[in-house]
C-alpha cells in the first residue's frame, strides 16, 4: 500500500507516459503530498513535477485536484463530487438533497470504507484531520454558503455542516442507536427540517432566540 | 499509566481499606474492565470483588458507577453528571441548556482533554467506541427521551443527540470553521432552535392531525 517512488525506480526501461506505472507513481506522490501538506497547499502542477510527468496528463487522468485527491486516497466516491451533485436546485430542498446523498454514499460499504478509515483517525492523525477539515470547509461549507446566500450565509452553512458531520459520526463511527439503524427516509424526515431551519436567514434581527 | 493489579501485589502488608493504594487499585481494575467489557456489562459489585474490597467502599469513594467511570477514565467533568444537570427544566429550553453545558465543558481544556482523547480514537479502538456509544445512549438519549416524552420520543432524542455530537466533532476534533471559533452564544443562537425542532413532537401525525 505504501509504495514509494524510491521503491520502484525504472531507470533503464523508461516510463510510458500515461501507462499504468505512471498512474501509480502519480498516485503515490499525491497521497504522500496531500497527507504531508494538506489539500490546499498541494497543486496539480507540483505533483506533476515531482512525479516527472506533464501536468496535462494529470488533468487527463483525474480531471481535477479533487479527482486526484479521491483517487490518491482510494475514495470510490469523491465526496466533493457527491456534494456538488446534491447542491444544485432550490434552497428549500438542499438539506434533504444533501442528507440523502450523504447517507447514500456512506450506507454503501464500498464507498464509505476509506472515508470511515479517515474519520477513524481524525483527532489522532493531524494530517488526516486537516484534510478532512479542508474538505468540509472547501467542498461543503463554501459552496453551500454561496447557494443559500444572504446575511451570515457562511456561518449558517458552517453550523449546518457541523450538524451533518454529527449524523455521519453517530451513525457510522459511534453507531449510536437509534440513528445507526434508522432508514434514510427516517433520518431525512427528522433532520432535514432542522437543517433547513439553520440554513434559512433569520426571520428577524439577531438578539433574541425565542419564538 | 497501565498499572495492573498483578504489578503491585501486597500479600504480606495488608491493604488499608480506604487508603490511597486501595483507591488506585480500584481505579486500575475499573479502567481495565470498562475498556474490556463496556460500561453496561460492568457492575460496581464485580469491580469490588476483583479489587478485593467491599462494594460499600466503592459507593463511598465514587458515589455511583458513573462516578467510578469518570474517575477511572480520568474525566474531570463527568459527562453523565453534566447532562443530568442540564436536563431538568422546561422541554422548550432543554436544547439551549444542553448545548450551553456541552460547550462549557468542552471549551475548558482541562475538562475536555480526556474526552478529546477518547473521541480521537473512536472508530479505531473498539472498546472506546463502545464506551462512548453507551454513554451517549444511556446518559443522553434515554433521559432526554424521557424528558420530552410523546410519540417517537426515543427516535427524536437520538436524532438530536446525533446533531449534538456533530457540534463536538466539528468544533473540537476537526476544528472546522466557522464553528470552531464561534462563541457559545453564536452556536446556541444558530443551533438551539434546530435542535428544539427535532425534539418537538411532529405537529401532525403521518395519518391524522393532532397535537
Amino acid at each position: 500500500m505504501n509504495k514509494t517512488l524510491d521503491a520502484k525506480p525504472r531507470p533503464g526501461r523508461g516510463r510510458r507516459p500515461g501507462g499504468a506505472d505512471t498512474r501509480e507513481v502519480v498516485l503515490d506522490v499525491a497521497r504522500r503530498r496531500f497527507l504531508a501538506d494538506g489539500y490546499q497547499a498541494v497543486s496539480l502542477r507540483s505533483i506533476a513535477m515531482e512525479a516527472g510527468v506533464d501536468v496535462a496528463l494529470l488533468s487527463y487522468f483525474f480531471g481535477s485536484k479533487q479527482g486526484l485527491f479521491a483517487a490518491a486516497l482510494r475514495l470510490r466516491t469523491n465526496p466533493a463530487v457527491a456534494i456538488a451533485e446534491a447542491l444544485p436546485g432550490d434552497v428549500a430542498g438542499v438539506s434533504e438533497r444533501l442528507l440523502r446523498k450523504m447517507l447514500t454514499v456512506w450506507d454503501d460499504p464500498a464507498s464509505s470504507a476509506p472515508l470511515r478509515a479517515m474519520l477513524g483517525v481524525a483527532g489522532e492523525d493531524a494530517a488526516t484531520t486537516r484534510l478532512l477539515r479542508e474538505l468540509v470547509e472547501r467542498e461543503l461549507i463554501t459552496p453551500l454558503a454561496k447557494l443559500i446566500g444572504g446575511r451570515d450565509a457562511h456561518k449558517r452553512a458552517g453550523m449546518a455542516a457541523a450538524l451533518m458531520s454529527g449524523v455521519v459520526f453517530s451513525r457510522y463511527v459511534l453507531e449510536v442507536e437509534p440513528i445507526a439503524s434508522a432508514t434514510v427516509d427516517e433520518v431525512v424526515r427528522y433532520l432535514a427540517p432542522a437543517l433547513a431551519s439553520v440554513l434559512q436567514p433569520p426571520a428577524r434581527a439577531p438578539r433574541r432566540t425565542s419564538r
